[in-house]
């Protein structure tokens, strides 16, 4: 294993982030990260697959600890009440994460085409999980990958609104609110 | 422009499917499908950008007719009743597309990671376009996005749902339920 790296993943990250806001995603490579990071290559593929995994290294956890408080609501919450608490679930995850760290982060993947890919793909994961368990809560197949749509709709909407608005509301309150304005459409 | 080619477009769509099918969409290229069709690799792209973009040549069309169908909407439609009208608009769209060939190429898009993150591209860009359409409509900012993501949500699940149904119900009655499921959540 080498030398002791104490947070190698974190510095990883924080030298992707640096390198792709001055030469651009196509412009940096694993090595040009490793090496303002100060680790080896080797170190890098340790902790990601690729360059763009560096952005999305959380989005398993984030997925994991959504379908945790699905699979944890009540027996009796309906489909809706149970995506509600799952997308709940995600603002502990944000509370951990710098608020301009995420705004940051975003920026840089809407404006790389395949650092955008692999964000949908995340996302359309993330429906798939909560589909399986909302099935798995009994509810109808007709129901479960339209609440769990829904349900991620109401996720992304909350996290752009949190990350552009500039009073630093905490994500959780925007996530009630946005859910609040769905229930009025 | 050369001799004449009869409806070159739908046969390089054609024999882009064969082929995805008999060989993979890797093992496939440009040539291999202009081939098949009787064309030259010039004609392919006159028609088309990539080899991905055989199967999303459509996609513009369906979105251009969303997007009107939410702005011919009566200006007192809620910014849902407008979204419904806008998803309802995409079944004249699939009304001239044989079913069996909408499964086909959704089976292969999901076995195909690189079509998979196209068709979530255009999702992506469908879901910009009707929440711009809601803003034109004087639908509140922070309900527009909402809106759209919803009723894309709907289109996506309606979709599904029509290509895997075996009693062919048409994708109107399905999208019709899919809406009515929605506001039972």
């Amino acid at each position: 294993m080498g030398r002791w790296e104490p947070d190698a993943a974190g510095r990883l990250r924080e030298a992707a982030m640096a390198l792709y806001a001055e030469r651009g995603f196509d412009g940096t490579t694993v090595a040009d990260i490793a090496d303002r990071a100060g680790v080896t290559a080797r170190t890098f593929f340790r902790h990601f697959t690729d360059k763009r995994e560096v952005l999305f290294a959380g989005s398993e956890l984030l997925e994991q600890s959504m379908v945790k408080a699905l699979a944890d609501a009540p027996a009796d919450a309906g489909p809706m009440e149970a995506v509600a608490a799952a997308v709940l679930a995600s603002a502990e995850f944000f509370d951990d994460i710098p608020r301009d760290y995420s705004r940051r982060r975003q920026d840089l993947i809407n404006a790389t085409p395949e650092l955008r890919e692999r964000e949908l793909i995340k996302m359309a994961a993330l429906t798939s999980a909560l589909t399986d368990g909302l099935l798995e809560r009994g509810v109808a197949v007709d129901v479960a990958p339209l609440a769990a749509e829904t349900g991620v709709a109401v996720f992304r909407v909350s996290f752009e609104r949190w990350i552009s608005a500039p009073d630093g509301e905490p994500i959780a309150d925007v996530i009630r609110s946005t859910l609040k304005t769905l229930k009025t459409l």
